[in-house]
């Protein structure tokens, strides 16, 4: 069993270090620090605490970063005058505005807003589209891109494969699709999209090398949907009542591990798998960012 | 035989007839007519007459059109600077450069230098990703749109059906897969891109409730690929070589027509399927983009 597991801790660990190695030699040969702004907006607990996790990892990787706290009544206007700010904002080469939203203002005229080359969070329709045409300015979403870097890292070969992805979300399935169908040596699948709607939905999964699991429900794979031998990543993070623990739940996955597990020939623990690889990518593109800013190659 | 055939060539007919009338409407109540540049760039003759069939096309419906032909020793910059041009003249509100272009110019740098909401072709990385996210101001590729419509008018469900595309290429099976896949009640298919290096492709094409070829090969599509039942839509437009008539070429498509059409519930012939939607959506598309500039619903 230890021996089918991928480490996305560690993986992300090795990302992580290269990142640091950069960022040394940035500082060393350019005097440039890469810097993020992370733009908090009202006070949902989960979100505080990504953006936390998301600060103290710059501080370790040795990233510049700066939080913009705002109240839940802050007004669509008050918010793109501060992302303008930012966009011209020389210190900062990454923006990246912490979701949910309140309802007052709407996503998708704040993701335009942002600067596309300091959208690290690649939600911009131009990153999109970039992606979409594989263009290598583009940025690419970090949890899609997360999980790319898994499969490679862990010797999966994409190439004529048969991709099955359970979930169309903008920021997991559609992405990933467009990565992994790509005519490049690293990807070069073949991808179906799946949904909560699709006709014959576990003979469709079981008919994959590589299942990816994005739909947003806790256990949602059964080992029925998975064939003998299949890779299987889950990108799952759903909260499930718990009283034997103190907070009262715990997180799992959109696949239920324990019964797939023995039928996988590769697959990703929650939390552990594709978590830690989501912050590591955001950091990675920020470097990005700040070398494309400045011409570094 | 006749029963399961799809006419494009009626079915575009609907769709020019209902921009007809929508540019009558236009001229009356609001003094404008659509306008289309179309720029040719050296002398291929398969371009000048595709070029020659839009204009025709722009007389036959109504729309103002105009040509701007350049030699083949073309620059980039010459190219950039008609574009500018274009971008700002009020009687156009759409651009269409005509593939293939000389060796000397991208098209990468091509594409981008076309105002996105001039960009009827969408091509443009922004419309990509407004196409992708599911924004319904980005413009879809005319051929993508082309299937789209043809699916739609012949009454084929393709909600919770499996699509297969077999082609991955940027005009037609990378928008295609985001359009079809897209959670809107004309789309929410399960959708398969697949390309000739996937493996297991004829098992994977003979899953398709709906098979899609658009891999630019002739014949390819054998009756073994496909399933009793399926709808066939052929996308490909390929010359071979034919004796008996005066041209010495014919035109077929990437479907093995005669073999697999007693397995089709439904089939596009070549010619006479996908290729008339093609120049009716670009019609369409330059119509809906005068709309839009003007803000008129």
């Amino acid at each position: 069993m230890p021996g089918k597991l991928i480490d996305g801790k560690a993986i992300a660990e090795q990302i992580n270090a290269e990142t640091v190695a950069e960022i040394a030699r940035l500082k060393e040969q350019h005097g440039l620090t890469p810097g993020l702004a992370v733009v908090l907006v009202g006070d949902n607990p989960a979100s505080a605490t990504y953006v936390s996790m998301k600060d103290k990892m710059c501080a370790r990787l040795g990233l510049h970063s700066e939080r913009v706290n705002l109240p839940s009544s802050t007004s669509v206007g008050e918010l793109l005058a501060i992302l303008n700010d930012l966009n011209f904002k020389r210190e900062i080469h990454g923006i990246l505005v912490q979701s949910p939203l309140p309802l007052q203002i709407s996503a998708g005229n704040i993701l335009v807003a942002i600067d596309p080359s300091k959208d690290v969070d690649g939600f911009h329709p131009l990153n999109v589209g970039k992606v979409a045409l594989g263009d290598p300015t583009g940025f690419t979403p970090c949890t899609p891109a997360g999980v790319h870097e898994l499969l490679i890292r862990s010797g999966v070969a994409t190439d004529g494969a048969h991709v099955v992805i359970l979930g169309r979300s903008l920021l997991v399935g559609r992405p990933l699709s467009l990565i992994l169908s790509q005519k490049t040596p690293r990807a070069n699948a073949t991808v179906t999209v799946c949904h909560s709607g699709s006709r014959k939905l576990a003979e469709i999964c079981r008919s994959a090398d590589i299942l990816i699991a994005a739909i947003g429900a806790p256990h949602f794979v059964k080992a029925d949907m998975v064939r003998e031998g299949a890779v299987v990543i889950d990108v799952g993070i759903n909260r499930i009542e718990d009283k034997v623990v103190e907070k009262g739940y715990r997180i799992v996955g959109d696949v239920a591990f324990d019964a797939v597990a023995p039928k996988a020939s590769l697959i990703t623990p929650v939390p552990g798998g594709v978590g830690p690889m989501t912050i590591a990518m955001l950091m990675h593109n920020t470097l990005r960012a700040a070398k494309m800013r400045h011409g570094i190659a």
